[in-house]
């Protein structure tokens, strides 16, 4: 029988532009475990010069100030999630939790049990 | 206020490969609608050739026969879907519209009242 699974890209728009996917949530959820933007970037294979872009359209787009940046120091710069930040990244997780388990409800509800006619008369 | 909005993409997957998606399910209701592939094909700005070949891939990736074609006749040929094409169409249909739904419910619940304090602070 063939192995069929239901699939789902979930991401924010506003005024037709994206302001929040699963990409930017581990960009960010990264910067929080790291502490560094540099360090996150690297991690995901990105420039900093991108992964700094990313976020400044992010924070624009959605209107809200998401990461606090400290200069200088002896380790260099450092980078964290505001508190807004930490809950964005939450919230954001528990809608792909959701999802994914409305997902698989629907696929089983509504089309696995076709498949398996499907497949049984072929 | 800013006004973001939740979005999602679905498709059906086997062994990597896309195998139905909102595209696919278009195709095939148009040919339902319309009683041709060529006529189908040329609604949706698609070569023949092009329309022909998802059709067969998507066949092959389900494992199920979905159009039916019969050559020739005065207007030319006509391209039907099987009676398991038009419970294929229908039931990917409500599992979009199951997904829809979820997807509201869900940014209302998690990320909604976030973005709503957010801009308010802003």
């Amino acid at each position: 029988m063939a192995h069929v699974v239901p699939r789902q890209k979930l991401w924010l728009e506003r005024n037709g532009r994206i302001a929040f996917s699963d990409y930017r949530v581990g960009l960010l959820e990264r910067i929080g475990e790291l502490g560094s933007l540099a360090a996150a970037a690297e991690s995901l294979g990105l420039s900093y010069r991108r992964a700094w872009g990313k976020i400044k359209e992010l924070e624009a787009n959605l209107g809200v100030r998401l990461v606090v940046s400290e200069v200088g120091g002896p380790g260099g710069g450092h980078t964290r999630l505001t508190p807004l930040g930490q809950d964005f990244v939450a919230a954001y997780r528990r809608f792909q939790r959701r999802l994914e388990v409305a997902l698989g409800e629907a696929f089983a509800a509504e089309l696995e049990p076709l498949l398996a006619t499907g497949l049984a008369e072929h």
